[in-house]
């Protein structure tokens, strides 16, 4: 199945989603990992449109998500940056643009290796603290904490 | 905002709903209304997109929902035609399609007074007994009930 960028924008606009990661990570130097993820869940009866997407961007994991749900997922940062670029060409109408913009910030970061030191680092974890995530309260421990490193 | 049919498209794959609602209505001649009904449902900070759909379609009430959550709804059958007709010259790619093509059947048969026949709205509630619909049982009672009466 062929898709057309609007096309992609639309769905994207209402079942995409943009996500920052942030983990412990003892054995990175700033003790966290950030970890972007661009994904599009869906139900199984439409893994088709998963696969289509797939090869629209060129890049991405099907893989399961939960129980009758499969997702399209991309996390590698070389690969988001061509789904920033496409976002950025053809740019989403709902909010979700806000926490996209965001998104992309961090994803252009971490290419020129922003995350590697403690001040890019908190940086980042500030402005994903600002999208709507789920864990904003492991976003604030963690400043917290580079905080107590940095000061 | 300006969307473009391909946007709309891509938008309603992932967002949009097609529901074919029936109701007991003992003032009408064969006892049951047929609610067929086209809805899209946002959180209020994308209500924008919604008036932005009304704009796009021509027709449709932005409302309530429950909550935070908004609605662009189109009843009124000659307002559904119109839909049906865009949907029909920009098909959906999801499985929503579908669903779409039955809804599409029983808004044409409406349009033409089918549901005012016993025969007919047998036939209308069959075919929208086959949609994802939640209220399954009900027209199965609703079928039964028709039989009865005539046969």
């Amino acid at each position: 199945m062929d898709l057309s960028p609007d096309w992609v924008v639309g769905f994207v606009d209402g079942e995409g989603c943009f996500y920052v990661g942030l983990y412990k990570h003892p054995e990175m130097t700033v003790g966290y990992q950030v970890l972007p993820e661009f994904r599009i869940v869906q139900h199984y009866k439409n893994i088709n449109v998963l696969y289509s997407l797939k090869k629209f961007f060129g890049y991405g994991v099907v893989r399961k998500n939960h129980d009758d749900r499969y997702e399209l997922r991309i996390r590698d940062i070389n690969q988001l940056i061509v789904v920033v670029d496409f976002f950025q060409k053809h740019p989403l109408k709902t909010t979700k643009n806000v926490d996209f913009r965001k998104f992309a910030k961090v994803v252009r970061w971490m290419q020129k290796g922003k995350h590697l030191t403690i001040e890019g680092l908190e940086e980042i974890v500030k402005t994903s603290m600002e999208m709507n995530r789920q864990n904003k309260m492991s976003a604030v421990q963690i400043l917290e904490e580079l905080k107590r490193e940095t000061g």
